[in-house]
Parts: structure tokens; sequence; C-alpha cells
């Protein structure tokens, strides 16, 4: 709980002054004001997260945290829960998207176990960080004790932390985890006041008749658990999952260390409804990548306040999403680094 | 003549059987199926242009195309005709937004007078190919001669044809012209036979009371030229602009050998409708890029039937949103290349 706590105190508000130089710099380039819209959105942002005019390109690293969910009992997912430690297997092997994907960016991919339910191998890429094998069935129960949330939430914070000491300057995030897109609906419906079915979706390919079930299973989720409204960690413990803990950690650990977090997702932004509703400013240091399939990604982003500028109609999760915007964030800064001013070039501002 | 009918002639559909087997390898790679959305339209697209299952990532090219336009007379531009020139010299310096987004995509840019109203320096990325000092007035009489739109048209194409023999196997489009929206404004409400003020937009940053300037000359130009609508290039020559034409080739000159070629914004999207009129099959070669803030950009898009996957409400025009997709079809083909099949990963595909 101390890191938490620690962590949280350490989140301030971006620098709205370096913002407003940012943005003074993009209008004395040779373009229209604004023309390059959410490229000189995004540099400008980084440009106040980070405290600098001019940010260096970043240091990339993708966290994908892995874990399972006891509500998969309740048929809500389209693949059997074995699937989680295969992927893993995958992605250990370099063969997922997720790894081409990290590659083309020039990320670094650090694969999570944090909930996992199989005990997996040594890999170099794996961090073992279990809290436990799965979730508990949040249709009977909470999905964690307050105690695994807390401890799930600095796992996340750790591993951050520990890409951040190597210089990593970006973070993506991402998740592997059959079921998570129920817990993902149960947190932003529960936030959102809103009716489940008009959250849920079909995850990586659910089935007509079973959407049903997943509505139900969310419903009876709520409904059973009765989280408390102002308390994101009872929330978190009851409809949450333990990779959706990890990536919440991940994004207050890059807000209190002042670095830019791309959200992924459906997941990736339930996780960061929490984040955001742990502190207020954590929302200001995540950038929106894509919008996903899911039709409670863009609620959650709606909620969030933050827009995605990718419309590749992925559902697929694992961060794929964050790291195809990572070049996208490369191309922002460059235009900061490497354009030329009006004053420089000798081109015309007179307007009609 | 001979070479534009010698090009359009070489123009065949793209080999849908090819289309069908690539499908069939994403469809065997660990993910759910088509959950990586519009990665996969454009591996299958590509693979059927260019007759491979699995294309290498292409060497790329930008074709950025520069004139000027006689319109600028009646107000519709925010910028004076001399910001052309000017631009093309930050270019061959290497500062605008373009150069830096080209590089950022690792495509070589070539910069083609091709009907800029000013002399400009030998340099060696840019290619003098000039048909005219700029376009007539559209507002009192034809924009080009019938003859210099086909010159233009063919430009374009020998531009390409020379980037294609020295191995570029994806092409990008762009342009720079003072005035150039009003005329691609023309041609997106002729062949939609909608209002103007439904296309119309600001441009670089028109001023409220001159969109009604801009709005009465596109009026009367369609008015005074009435273009033949079954004849491309007799829109082109009365509404259209010497870079327009070039781009057009360009585009041709892609199908013609079966390579990918990547739409811009609004004034791209305006002449690949002049070489998707000129041959139907024109567009199965086009792939779309961003979604520009200018409103005929969507409208032009939704009638040549391709969707824009970029939400950067850039209005900047260059070929700056087709140069920001070329890492996206990068990302595309590697995941072709580069994933793993269930099989050989020990996945497990069964579903509920």
């Amino acid at each position: 709980m101390q890191k938490l706590q620690n962590t949280l105190e350490k989140i301030t508000p971006p620098d709205r002054e370096v913002e407003k130089e940012a943005q003074n710099y993009l209008d004395s380039l040779t373009k229209p004001i604004g023309s390059l819209g959410v490229l000189e959105e995004i540099a400008r942002k980084i440009a106040g997260i980070t405290g600098e005019v001019k940010p260096k390109c970043p240091k990339k690293a993708s966290i994908l945290m892995a874990g399972d969910h006891g509500v998969v009992a309740e048929g809500v997912s389209a693949y059997p829960q074995e699937v989680t430690p295969q992927m893993v297997l995958n992605f250990l092997a370099g063969g997922a998207a997720m790894n081409v994907l990290s590659r083309h960016a020039g990320a670094e991919l650090i694969v999570v176990d944090i909930g996992v339910a199989a005990d997996l191998p040594d890999n170099p890429i794996l961090l073992k960080r279990k809290i436990a094998y799965g979730t508990a069935n949040f249709t009977q129960g909470p999905a964690m004790t307050r105690e695994q949330a807390v401890a799930a939430l600095e796992v996340g914070i750790e591993v951050a932390e520990e890409c951040i000491k190597k210089g990593v300057s970006l973070l993506g995030t991402g998740e592997m985890g059959i079921g998570n897109t129920t817990p993902s609906t149960a947190i932003t419906a529960f936030y959102r006041q809103c009716d489940v079915k008009d959250v849920c979706g079909k995850g990586t390919g659910l089935k007509d008749d079973l959407l049903g079930q997943k509505i139900k299973a969310v419903e009876k989720a709520i409904a059973v658990n009765q989280p408390q409204r102002n308390d994101a960690i009872d929330v978190l413990a009851k409809l949450g999952g333990l990779e959706i803990a990890g990536m919440a950690g991940v994004m207050l650990a890059a807000a209190a260390n002042r670095i830019p977090v791309l959200i992924d997702g459906f997941i990736s932004s339930a996780a960061a409804l929490i984040a955001s509703h742990l502190h207020p400013h954590a929302v200001d240091y995540m950038l929106a990548s894509h919008l996903s399939e899911e039709p409670g990604h863009a609620i959650a982003l709606e909620m969030l306040g933050i827009k995605p500028f990718l419309r590749m109609n992925m559902r697929l999760g694992e961060g794929t999403g964050a790291a195809l915007a990572m070049p996208i964030v490369d191309a922002a800064l460059k235009i900061m680094h490497e354009m030329s001013t009006f004053a420089d070039a000798g081109v015309s501002t007179a307007l009609v």
C-alpha cells in the first residue's frame, strides 16, 4: 500500500506553460496554423508531460500483463482458459501479433505473469510476479481481495519504474487474459451507470446466443458485489482483474514519473478508468491510440476524455493498437525537431 | 496521348484468387479470425495487387506534384500564390512537414514542378516537367486545354514509372498548389452532383466571409465550362489543375504496374476520382490513408469506396497523410511474414 500511496502523491498536473510554448513553436513552423491536427496535439501534450518544449523521440517499451478470470466458468469467452498460457508461450517465442508490432515500433516487449492460472517457464522477456492463479468468479463474490488488488497495482508500478530506470520514456499497455472483456465491461458499465448491454461486445468472437450469458454475468457481478463508487480500489477488487490492476499501476507510474503512456483497447481503457479514479490527473499522462470494435471502448474513452486517432477495426488486444500508434508519436516529435520555421524558410505568412 | 492510352490498356483487376489465399493464411495466424481489422484488409489487398500471397515490405517513394491555379485571382485562398514556389524551395531544403514525414516513413521524396507559376532552381530532388505557368482562371473558361491535361497525366505516368523502374513498390501521392482545394471542390461536387457548399471547406484557413467567394467561383466554373460527365479528360481539363492531373497519372501508372498507391487528402482524392473515371479498376490499386478536415474528402472517398484509417484532423496536404500511413502498410505486411500460425505455436483454436 505504501508504494501505491507514494506514487499517487507524486502525480501533479502537466506543465501548462510548456504546453503553450510548444504550441507557439508549432505555430511558427511552415504550415497553416493547426493544420497537423493530432500530431500537434501529441507533441504539445508530451511537452507538458515531460516539461520540455521539444521532447526527444522516446525510448519505448510495451508492458503486457497476463492474467486469468474465474468468470470464464460462466461461458463468457469464445476461447478456453488454457489459451492464456498458450498465448504467453507464443509471446515468449516471438510469434504473436504483439511481438511483430512491438518490433515494428522499436519497442521492447515485457510480458508479466501477474495472474495466469498455470505455471510458466523461465524466459528473458517474462517477469514472474504472479499474485494469484487467476481471479475468483465475480458473479459469486469479489474477483480479488482488496490486498490482491493493491498488490497487483504495485506490480504494475514496479515493472513500469524498472523500465523508466532503464531510460524508457514512452510506455504502451497491453494484456492477455481469456475472458477479460467481461470485467472490463463491468468496470465501464458501473462507472457509466448505464445498461450492461450497451457496453457489452463479442470479445474475441462470441456467438450471439452466448452474448446474453456474458451480459447476465456482468449484471450479476455488479448486483452481488455492490462496489463503492468513490473507492476505486473497491471497484477494481470486486469487478476487475489482476492484469487490469497491473495496467492501471503502469499508468499511475507513468504519471508519477512524467512520461506518456499509450492506452490500447477496451481492457486497457477499463484500467485507465481505475487509474483516473485513483488520481484525477493520471489521465493527463495518457494518449489514446486506436478505437477498437468493442462497443465499450468508445464509452470508456469518452469518459476519460481522450480521443483515439487510429480506426483499424481491431479487436485483438495484447497492446497491438498502442504499438501501432508508437510510430505516430515519433512522427509528432520529429515535426518539432526537423521542420523549418517561416522565418528560416523565407515563406510568406501573409494571409488574405 | 499514346502513353496514356497504353497505360489504361494495361490496367486489369487485382488477382482475387491470391486475395483469398492471403485471407486464408491470415486466418491461420494466432489471433481470432479478422481481429486485426484494417491491417488484414491492407495485407489482403496488396496480395491481390501484386499477385503475391506474402508481399515483401515495399520500397517507398512519395511523389509531390506542384502547380498553380488561375482561380486564386478570385480570392479563394488564405495564402498568396507566391507561397507555392516558396514552399517548393522549403521542400528542396528539407524543412517542410512532408520532408519530415517522408524521412520518417523511409520514403524517397520526389518533387515535380508540373505547373508552378515561377521558375525554380535546379535541385537533385526536383523534376522539372512544367506544362504551363499555372492554370487559367476556370471561372472564365477551361483551366487547361485538353492537350495540357493529357500531357500532365502523362508526366505523372512517366515520373511514377521512373520510380517503379528503380524498384519502388509503394507510391504516396502529394501536392502543393495555393488554391488547389478549389478545383478539387469543383471535381468532387461535379461528380457527386451535389450543392457546392456541401463539399466546400476552408482549405488552409480561409475566413468565413471568403468561403462564399470560393463557393461562387466553383459554381461559376461548373456553369461556364459545362464539363462532359462521361469524359474524365474533359472534366479534368475544365475543372482540374496540373498537379491534380499529374497525381491521377501516378495512380494510373501504379495500377498498370500492379503496385499499391496511397491516396492522401482532398486534392489527392479528387485526382483519384479522375483516375477512377478514366479506368474503373484504377481504384482497386488505391489505399486510403487519413480523413482530412476538408468536408469534400469524406465525400470523395465514399464515391471511391475506400476507407481512411487515420483520424488525425490534418488539413495540410503535401502527401503528409499518405506518408503517415506508410508505417502502417509495413506493419500489415510484417504480420504476414512474422506471425506464427496456430499449428506452429500449439495454440488451441477450440471455440465455445
